[in-house]
């Protein structure tokens, strides 16, 4: 197989441009793929970026343009002639001009919008309106549309004619004249069927489409439920608008995630990768929870106040505090981690609460039992004479846990019924607060036993 | 549009099923897509389920029970007859056949594999022995295979004549007598060349593919980089073996996120969801951690016992201290987590570990100068006289918050490095490591300022 893998070529690349042997070079990396050669103009500068990317050839240019950081695209825009400029938009596809548009620098957009054409400008435009994290923000508006009264023939013809500027072929749309959408039929269909075979007989009148509006978030299931390659994406007088492709939906699912991922520790999210971001951007998203957080520590602040005179007095209670902190915090964070993920890819509804209650009822039961045996004899090996401190620590050790794993289990799913971020009650909150469930457990049974306060 | 939504048909359809109107049921069901019966068989018990299951036509009933729970699927295939399994099992895509017999118990899988044909048999038998998570494993072997000495014509042709049993029919793989891939045409490039064209001319031959044994997170980076449909497995002899489809990709993305996100909040992954999962199986994937990270606490407790005279002669140290290692246990969680994701998504690398410390060094000054600030007045507002702790612990809080962000950004690079996975450096024992560190600087630096000790 003659794979050009990238790093088996790069030396070569980087010698080639060296020596100012372009003809060769252009050779190569017409062989090459353009996620491969958009790698390459990574590491270039900008000015031999811009030099490298001019000697591609017209239909490998669009779309390695696409795959280039919007810095890059930005200087490669400033560095070629408007005709140049206006061969890259209009090979783009709309989906992923919009990308950029959204990113560039406002004398940039204008340069763009002035050297696109005007059909290309108004679609651009149109798309602009969605609003962000739609499925018409993500949506493309090239597809293949056909007519009910078609047959096989005629339709494979009209996709060998407007195919080559489509980003999906495979799933072609039924619309009426009023571009109402009626039906989908797939190339699989076309080939298998009939050459004189009516579209209207082989077409799916059960179409499952996603409005413009509907977050990307509900796009991303549909497609992980349906198995599909491309969504039909409709306004809301039911007429064909785009269509959503596979590839930007796993785009969605990555970017979801990791939102997930980011609001779960305590971060405002973030689009961009971690290397792209500035220092300024990343303290605004992270000190507001920092911030928040800390003064609902408070809390616990004020109960360990309330309980001084009996820490005073037993000093091994304190000793023993981030043990139990810290694991009440770790047992509802993952029952919390659990719930926040199944509601996220849809397989814990919040009708689902008393079974989640139950279930982490009976799991935190069975935790919290063979922690508090363990960390006895731990405690007591450690601490010899001091077993009445161990057996008030295990108690209390027990009780956080089955108290953390219900909070953690509940919080989100309350979060949902209020139609707040169920991410938001992830692990930092629900540490804070189950800190203050556990230290007023702790204290009052001490309290009680040692005859303090 | 005509689209038969499940929760519309929903009422409908149990009325049917109540009053014994089964000739209707099976033409609604007909009307419906596969997922939307699936769930529809999901809410009956199972001896209704089994009823229903055997009225679908043929072509649905496989893609219907490759949708369903293991639990109901092994309930159907000891409901229903030999020959109707075989039909069943013949009409499966391998790759489900496979998920489904890692599942079922040994008795059923006999059974099914009794009642398979030869050819089928053999071809499950293979995929069992890949690895699990490798892209041999998640792999199915129906693909179109042309030559390159045929023209378009011929291979419109075999693609109709094989088309209809196959998942992907939009790219096809052009191999040698030896089974050597040699290059990869797609069903766009077949409808937009000449009829007599030769596919050696047309062909791309430049075809990105995986081994077999690679894994498939491997396999899902690659799609999402180079937007691809379908992935060619070839074996250590270069043969082409089989295709990863884009819909098994995004399940395999979904997959690995929700891994991640259990890995980080300290539990051993699991494969089903969770209200499928029993209390046991979660007592297993819970406890362990937990019982390391108690375990560590330990550290703190030993090093607060080091400076018990320290708190008794000064208690407001131990009302604040949850407070500071709250802090910079969120703190080093926010750069832990962005750290992990960025790595598990591909946009850092090991290489970056020095700027990814100088980042976080910077950002940590600031939100710890901002919290401590902050802090300062917020306890001398509380506690009126107490200005040296309150200095003390903003101090201590600023070199924690520093001290975290820095452990959180490094630990998981380092654990990459020393091929561990990063995803274990998360929250948990990152507050566990803080936790040690934050209480050791706040004690120390009062035992100096107060003398005790």
């Amino acid at each position: 197989m003659d794979n050009l893998d990238y790093e088996a070529v790069r030396d070569k690349l980087f010698e080639l441009l060296n020596n100012r042997e372009f003809r060769q070079l252009r050779q190569i990396l017409e062989e090459m793929n353009e996620f491969d050669v958009s790698q390459f103009l990574a590491e270039l500068d900008d000015q031999r970026m811009a030099m490298v990317f001019r000697m591609l050839s017209k239909t490998q240019a669009a779309e390695i343009f696409a795959n280039l950081d919007v810095e890059d695209q930005e200087y490669i825009i400033n560095s070629v002639t408007d005709w140049e400029l206006a061969a890259i938009i209009e090979e783009l596809y709309v989906d992923d001009a919009v990308d950029m548009m959204e990113e560039l620098p406002a004398n940039v957009v204008s340069r763009v919008m002035r050297t696109a054409t005007p059909a290309t400008r108004a679609l651009i435009n149109q798309y602009l309106r969605y609003p962000e994290n739609s499925a018409g923000s993500i949506m493309t508006a090239e597809f293949i549309d056909l007519k009910k009264y078609m047959n096989v023939r005629e339709s494979l013809a009209r996709i060998r004619r407007i195919g080559a500027d489509t980003e999906i072929i495979y799933i072609c749309y039924v619309t009426a004249a009023d571009r109402h959408l009626e039906g989908v039929v797939t190339v699989k269909d076309l080939l298998l069927a009939d050459d004189e075979a009516i579209i209207e007989d082989i077409m799916d009148t059960n179409v499952i489409s996603v409005q413009t509006t509907d977050d990307q978030e509900v796009v991303s299931e549909m497609f992980s439920d349906y198995d599909m390659l491309a969504m039909p994406v409709i306004d809301k007088e039911g007429r064909l608008v785009g269509i959503v492709t596979v590839d930007d939906v796993i785009d969605v699912i990555e970017q979801e995630a990791t939102e997930d991922f980011e609001k779960m520790a305590a971060m405002l999210p973030s689009e961009k990768p971690y290397l792209k971001i500035g220092v300024f951007t990343f303290v605004r998203n992270r000190l507001p929870w920092l911030l928040i957080l800390m003064l609902s520590s408070t809390l616990s602040g004020i109960i360990l106040d309330k309980f001084e005179a009996v820490y005073v007095a037993v000093p091994l209670l304190v000793t023993l505090m981030p043990m139990l902190t810290d694991t009440g915090g770790n047992a509802g964070s993952q029952a919390a981690t659990l719930i926040i993920r199944g509601m996220a890819v849809g397989e814990i509804e919040p009708s689902d609460i008393l079974k989640v209650v139950w279930k982490e009822i009976r799991v935190a039961a069975i935790c919290g039992f063979v922690l508090a045996v363990l960390n006895y004899f731990r405690i007591v090996a450690m601490y010899p004479g001091q077993s009445t401190v161990a057996f008030i620590t295990c108690l209390s050790l027990m009780l956080t846990v089955i108290l953390a794993k219900t909070l953690g289990g509940t919080l989100p799913i309350l979060a949902k019924m209020c139609r707040l971020d169920p991410a938001l009650m992830a692990s930092p909150l629900i540490t804070t607060l189950v800190d203050a469930v556990a230290l007023t457990i702790y204290f009052t049974i001490s309290a009680k036993v040692f005859g303090v306060v």
